[in-house]
């Protein structure tokens, strides 16, 4: 198994609610895309929105209804433009969980909950360096 | 808020379980990683590896203690391949969910639960070309 992730699927309650959502972070899904899943190119992978009740069925799983040890971080260059996502996503609709702060692995960082509460963080890690296209060089 | 993910972070329950298994996946994580959490470098972000609980305490939700509406996804080049990684999946200790079979989106995928019953589909798409590096190109 090469060492590599293709899809993350996050299961909605409400998935008109999920992608206007995510329009309001500036994403934009697949254009072609039909009426019950939603595609976003994401770097080299796929994020999708999909029924979470669908989503559990095909993942063949029992739906615990809250958060199921899986979280989310998007990594940018500053401590600012964390606290300019947080604030993008707190506008688009998204609950703070905590305000940018020092972490005390040396970053700065904050979390979102997007409208089904899958948990986001927003982080800057000096320690990972961004290349031009964003995507993480680990150290 | 660019349109890209840097980190996935799985909650495990015994990370050194966790590590072994995905060591038997064939995946490495970073070398010179701490004890209490793992990284593995994945095309342009990092797939890690941390404590449960902590996990859900820095996220800032409170853990159902089962699934929480996100299933990873790992394409591979072909049908055969798909069956190639359940069975290794299966032979590092993965519970089985569905074998690889004929999917109505017109693939063939099957899916496998990780120690901690995270579930990963293995899928071979042919709408969803991977490039050289296994990264997806998204139609």
């Amino acid at each position: 198994m090469e060492q590599r992730i293709s899809c993350i699927t996050l299961g909605v309650r409400d998935l008109a609610a999920s992608v206007a959502f995510y329009r309001a972070l500036g994403w934009a899904p697949r254009e072609d895309d039909l009426d019950d899943v939603f595609f976003f190119s994401a770097g080299g992978l796929v994020f999708a929105l999909w029924d979470r009740g669908l989503l559990a069925e095909d993942s063949c799983v029992v739906d615990s209804g809250g958060w199921g040890g899986i979280t989310l971080a998007h990594n940018v260059r500053s401590e600012q433009e964390v606290d300019a996502v947080l604030e993008q996503a707190r506008a688009a609709g998204a609950r703070i969980g905590r305000g940018g702060a020092r972490t005390e692995w040396g970053g700065y960082s904050g979390i979102f909950l997007d409208p089904d509460g899958h948990p986001w963080e927003v982080a800057h890690n000096p320690g990972w360096p961004l290349r031009d296209d964003g995507s993480v060089q680990l150290g």
